[in-house]
């Protein structure tokens, strides 16, 4: 029998998911035996359901959607702050809740997983705020409900909620008799005079920069926006929130801009444009160092898909990839002035010392390869990672908005998984790996082979630099992160494990892990607790004042 | 100068709170300060937020209130599910929400832990789902505010939610003047009526039984139903939902009910009462399995915190606290028909064979002292342990109504903080086990000595019982249990680890592991994937059912 479970899961098939994660629970046992029974779904059941979402958010982020399965209550509540990241960096992930059958629920039955109160939709309403679209699946609506919700996924590129009762996933329906609704190329009128407006600008612009942001990578428009720039030979920065929008390595491309501390002469060749135009980009506190960019609304252009603002007045918001298609056929000028193309070293001489932040992320640049994908964590890692420049052909992974620490751990793996063939380096500290480290387990069943660098440095440092750089709660317990991986199932067979303290040690261990591409990485990098990037050291003054 | 932080950590400490839990972030540090500046209260870091709830959770069942500090969006959104598990279950927990300041609010600037427009009061919003109060400080109304939510968290037993921003928290403020509230003892006339027709009923009643549940053990008024039931020599049980409720090696204690899976002569005493007299207790479906009490609504009188029932009729809900009290001032006859004790084995021939499910409980039940904490966790665990008859002075902590899994790991562990005197069993399955295993670092720090049994059944083995059991999604990762507590940070000198997959060599074990008073015990227990308390299979049929 073809049911709406089967329904939803062609509908799933239909946008590129080839693997769903999740826990199981017993309001969704019986959906996901719809899941194991197909040939072209794979199962990933995922330790716990905070770090299911982190691993769909990673997953959508490289391949374009993601699914997860959670149960109704204790599973969706313990991975609403996975879903509200996807909602705060426009990642379009689905998640399934499977929930009590129609007549528990209209019979108001005080059933496990309740606030034994009767009252079904609680959750459904919370997550209202952190999704764009919610659908309470009924035999009558479910296949239109089902259609109208992926659709808003794949137009706002922002998670969205499918609450199935056990009976109606396995209600009998008719499969899908034509394809989703794909958004037409044509701008709709609006668009087209916001296009023009655009147009005018540049052709009146003497020294314009463009700014990309991370709308860019959620819409994977990478090459739509490399060909407007490539056409009209316009110079471009990101910001860390969009790192990894454009490659890193054409002659475009002038460096990350992150506000006041960004380097000289970039900062000042940005802040002095007579037209700063941003594309899918947000000026957040974290992107910009506190606000601290030296542009004002006088200059700005902002195209966005959650907001369209000229010299700060706002327009309705676009529909980003279109527009951004749309850009290659405006009529102005080729940018005749100067580039600013990064300066790059390609050897570090390393010495025998004990590691530093500043060494490390130097190490760090020399190690990266084309094709590679990089994911920093919401602390050292990503504030070192800001200012190495990638690689042809590389991604990189961070959540700068959100900030949810233990993120990126569960979305490496999630992404690894969405793409074998890029080898995956995440860099995270000791304390954000606490709140998500069981998902080792997961990673070394299905055989992922990302390289970790732990950077042990013995608690909360982006927080030190923030506020009580001794103070107790800023310590965690000291783990034995070599052998972390053996307890959860790794072997010598599936993972490698090493310990850095010295950059001659770290030169070794990089050699290494990068020819051992069939294992696990495993490298516990110590770097002490007050050691901070400088971009972070510069971020934290700022932030510190934000908190006063 | 004295703040309003330190207003809110007094009136803590008028509650009785000594230790506060959580997880640091930068818009809560500055708070931390005044925790860590205090010498009469403990700041405990947690791994994760949701951790951090849960332990809050078992703290406040055992200590009567408790609180926890997480940091705006990321931190509050992670702990969610917690919260909503001591709603469901009426605990008391407070939780502190670090936020932005207020001038960073007020003007909606795009800060790190938002979704990036502007608007702070989406995560309050959704807390309203899943919490008796609100308040959202300012430097008008904080000093009411906190008064007005905790006095809601002692008179519901319910968890209640501070926004604190970041300069309120530090903005002068006078002591507090006089102590929080109390509960006034006198009757409302709503509830002098109730407890006059309870009266009634049970001066008409030839048979009747008491059955207790969990508001007892959220009001600890314990004392106050024992003295009501010595009073008029009443028969009693407990839901499972409310085990511990009343001491179960007293002679009027006849069992815990369940439902149709009660043993006889339970069973039917219960089901032909001609008063049933339900004590803070809710005949939730985990609870009753599947509604399958042998009683109906004609038997019914419903005594709660959250409802009141007469014969199926609602009744405006009453104080639970002083009406128990009041109890024992009315007037009837005692009962004088035969009780029930319950049937005690104090010693189990072992036999060196492989352990079963059955076999095992009744080894612990041989295992149990006067004065431990036992901790179920909702699988195998909380359903064998559902007929293990307790001992005197001791408690118990389950969570069958949420039924949130991994919740009783970090609950233990808050719970035995609250009391050390008291050794605390957890019995957890290595599927549950997953979710928070990392609070494992936070036992070892602090030198927690739970006698921790880890049953290791290759997965999920509740769900396998309801559906699928053999289906790939009821499988987990295989971890090295037994040297788990290493890699966070456990030595031979903090850490006694054991495997028992024998009824020998498990008796071993106990002898050893009660001796060992001073190290946390870490015991694997090995039992067949497909085995399980013989309560549990007959309750997943049913599950199964209501599932379908």
């Amino acid at each position: 029998m073809y049911t709406i479970s089967d329904y939803l899961l062609d509908r799933l098939k239909e946008l590129g998911i080839d693997e769903v994660f999740g826990v199981p629970g017993d309001y969704n046992l019986q959906f996901l035996d719809h899941i194991t029974a197909r040939e072209d779904l794979k199962w990933i059941g995922n330790a716990n359901e905070l770090n299911a979402a982190y691993m769909a958010d990673g997953y959508a982020r490289t391949k374009g959607i993601s699914a997860f399965v959670t149960t109704f209550g204790v599973g969706e509540l313990s991975a609403v702050n996975g879903l509200a990241g996807s909602y705060a960096e426009n990642v379009p992930v689905v998640e399934i809740i499977g929930s009590p059958t129609t007549t528990v629920q209209n019979n108001k039955k005080l059933v496990h997983h309740t606030l034994g109160d009767g009252d079904f939709l609680r959750f459904e309403k919370m997550h209202e705020e952190v999704t764009a679209a919610i659908a309470h699946l009924t035999i009558e609506n479910a296949t239109s409900e089902i259609d109208r919700v992926l659709t808003i996924a794949m137009t706002e590129k922002r998670p969205v909620y499918i609450n199935l009762p056990i009976d109606i996933a396995e209600t009998k329906t008719n499969k899908p008799n034509k394809p989703l609704q794909k958004m037409t190329e044509r701008l709709t009128e609006a668009e087209a005079t916001i296009l023009s407006k655009v147009e005018k600008a540049l052709q009146q612009a003497e020294n314009p920069v463009i700014i990309a942001g991370h709308e860019i990578l959620s819409y994977h428009i990478e090459h739509q926006l490399n060909e407007f720039i490539q056409k009209f030979n316009l110079p471009i920065t990101t910001l860390p929130l969009g790192k990894g929008a454009f490659d890193e390595e054409d002659s475009h491309y002038m460096g990350t801009y992150s506000g006041s501390p960004t380097e000289e002469p970039l900062k000042s060749r940005v802040d002095n444009a007579d037209l700063v135009l941003l594309l899918g980009a947000k000026l957040t506190d974290s992107a910009t160092s506190g606000f601290s960019f030296g542009f004002t609304d006088k200059q700005i252009i902002s195209i966005g898909a959650t907001e369209v603002l000229f010299y700060g007045e706002k327009h309705e918001a676009i529909q980003l990839d279109r527009f951004v298609s749309a850009l290659s056929t405006l009529s102005f000028s080729r940018f005749t002035g100067d580039l600013l193309p990064v300066k790059r070293i390609s050897k570090v001489e390393f010495k025998d010392e004990q590691l530093t932040q500043k060494r490390f992320w130097k190490m760090v640049e020399t190690f990266l390869l084309q094709g590679d994908t990089v994911v920093g964590e919401q602390g050292t890692s990503f504030f070192g990672l800001t200012n190495v420049p990638l690689k042809k052909d590389m991604h990189f992974i961070g959540q700068p908005l959100w900030g949810s620490i233990g993120y990126t751990f569960p979305s490496t793996l999630g992404s690894q998984i969405a793409n074998k063939d890029s080898r995956h380096l995440l860099f995270i500290g000791d304390g954000s790996l606490q709140l998500t480290v069981q998902e080792l387990g997961t990673a070394i069943r299905e055989k992922l082979t990302p390289i970790v660098f732990v950077i042990n440095n013995n608690g909360y440092t982006v927080e030190r630099e923030i506020h009580g750089a001794t103070e107790q709660y800023n310590d965690i317990p000291m783990w034995d992160y070599q052998n972390l991986p053996l307890v959860f199932g790794g072997t010598s067979q599936t993972v490698a494990t090493y310990k850095a303290t010295t950059e001659a040690e770290l030169a070794e261990v990089m050699k290494s892990a990068r020819k051992d591409t069939e294992r696990l990485q495993w490298i516990e990098v110590v770097m002490d607790q007050e050691d901070a990037p400088l971009l972070l050291q510069k971020l934290a003054k700022i932030f510190a004042k934000q908190n006063s």
